[in-house]
């Protein structure tokens, strides 16, 4: 850890200024009465599985953090080189391996259940503590008097995996992190070639889970939605990996996020999986549609959610991706009339795509 | 209530697209690693107590909401009318009527106690039932098993405050929030005076908590600060009012905001009461600074607070009004290393003003 700390921290002098993103038009605004009160600025893109650009806004060539959109990408080797079978896994044990979960009941107690299949527990997790994301798996754990741990931790589901990975390819435990170990090179391998860049391309910096994390343009992660949801032309255990990953995630929408106010889990309850969605932090998220060879995605400058999760939906209904009434069951997540305490009407959240 | 929400909706037609603040710069970014990850872009302006302007960079000419951050000018009526002698309001009741507070014990108590002094309860208020900001205060409520009601909303002490304004100039209570009634003519004028600005610049929307909201020149809201923390140009009842409201403010730290991770509080508590400040929903903040003839007022396009709170605490140390031992107290609010859940540095907070 303290070395991948430091190798990550700024050479003397070195400052990347260029990548403010000038060029990042307006795509959401909250008004009040008749102005403008707050606007969210950010960059889309639409391609297909070739990773052709389709249409898109702002600075979607330039290189950002994709944070936890890129997890579905990172399981792929845990099915590819058999650790998820050797183990056991099945496709809840998938979903949460992909999620970026609330830490309710069903995701603590799976993520330990896949430690323990494993061999391990919560003390070999390097992702530390984060309290739950759910109202009330907070307030139930505040109840008991116990503080959060890292299973808590909304990752805890991809470490577990990278455990298992690791594990299965016989590098320590104590350095699935490590970007040298044998897992972490399979997991670069896999989200380099799903976003076809060059390895060049793709940089890494510490996630707030402690793993690698990864930079590429928007572009690329646009791409690896397309390709996971789109497997055809990939070799046949891509193939194979990709369609289970989009099958376990279809069937266990809760367990990819959570059951209050995630709009992952509703973007797949809604569609009933049509849509294979996913939200990385600071304003990042995709959404790739099985056999439409289609995915969107969307940065916000901010990296705040007001905005995106408009954008996001604003993008799924301008593709065609959403019907009438699917958009207006997501309705909580759209531009829409913004409401005080009081109820009272008082301005509008508008997308400008 | 409901002429208001109606005369607050936007004719057909009338979009103020030109509010989108193109020329705002980037203030505050967020890096991993070695590169950006999100940016805040915004406007800030500096001025004296004449309202000329000493430093600034963005659309600050533009109208912008203005929100909370303006209740010191929305309270000088309950004093300047004798409403605040004639209910017996002590300092820390003023405090309250300028705040924007978590809803700990101290302020709800105290709301509740500034409403019986009128003859009224919580029923009067029309400012909509709200969480506590305060995460003790919102785990004990629900321990409790109690809902979050109207004297819990972060500005149940401004309407406190006006309620008593209300029926000592002889509205009906039930019209208290009213444009058109006397005591929202008396704010009306004082934030117009204070701010500097003619009546037809200043227009109004419905805020969260129901009450007229303005929409003025950032200018505008530094220069309030200004005047309200240097008004030895005042005629002497508004120059006593503001006096009295600045010492009320600056016995009070705690009423003003709340007790855990507030930077109203902690800019008050760690100068002493030096600095005068109050923040806005949506990215809006303004500091003014007694004796100095000097005020500063920030608004973030985005409307969060990470970028806000860096910036305002390095303007203030750009003017000299911290000391380095002051800056250092208030280390979790400026530009600063970030870290993730397990400690592990990731990247910084930097501020460009």
């Amino acid at each position: 850890m303290a070395t991948r700390s430091a190798e990550n921290e700024p050479p003397p002098g070195v400052q990347e200024v260029e990548a403010l993103w000038p060029e990042n038009p307006v795509l959401a605004r909250a008004t009040r009465g008749h102005a403008v009160e707050s606007v969210h600025r950010g960059a889309w893109c639409a391609v297909d599985a070739e990773g052709a650009l389709l249409d898109g806004r702002g600075a979607f060539r330039e290189p950002i953090f994709v944070r936890s959109a890129i997890k579905c990408a990172q399981a792929l080797p845990l099915l590819e080189t058999g650790a998820a079978a050797h183990f056991g896994f099945d496709d809840g044990d998938l979903a949460l391996a992909v999620s970026s979960h609330d830490a309710e009941p069903c995701h603590v107690q799976r993520a330990e259940r896949m430690l323990a299949r494993v061999g391990l527990d919560e003390s070999a997790l390097q992702c530390g503590p984060q309290a739950p994301g759910n109202d009330e798996a907070r307030f139930a754990l505040r109840v008991e008097g116990r503080k959060a741990g890292r299973l808590h931790n909304n990752c805890s589901g991809k470490h577990a995996g990278f455990l298992a990975l690791a594990r299965h390819l016989g590098d320590p435990a104590e350095r699935y992190l490590a970007e040298d170990s044998l897992a972490q090179r399979h997991v670069r391998a896999a989200v380099r070639d799903l976003a076809r860049i060059e390895d060049f391309e793709l940089t890494t910096a510490i996630d707030g889970c402690s793993a690698p994390t990864f930079r590429m343009p928007l572009t690329g992660l646009a791409t690896a939605f397309a390709r996971v949801t789109n497997p055809s032309g990939e070799a046949p255990a891509r193939r194979a990996a990709c369609e289970r990953v989009v099958a376990a995630v279809r069937a266990n929408p809760v367990l990819l996020a959570g059951s209050a106010k995630r709009l992952c889990t509703d973007l797949v309850r809604v569609t009933e999986g049509r849509l294979f969605p996913k939200i990385g932090a600071e304003g990042v998220y995709a959404v790739g549609v099985p056999g439409a060879d289609f995915a969107i995605a969307v940065k916000m400058d901010d990296g705040a959610a007001r905005g995106l999760s408009a954008v996001v939906v604003a993008l799924l209904e301008r593709f065609g991706h959403l019907t009438p009434a699917e958009a207006a069951a997501l309705g909580a997540w759209r531009s829409a009339t913004l409401r005080n305490w009081a109820g009272a009407t008082v301005g509008t959240l508008q997308v400008e795509l």
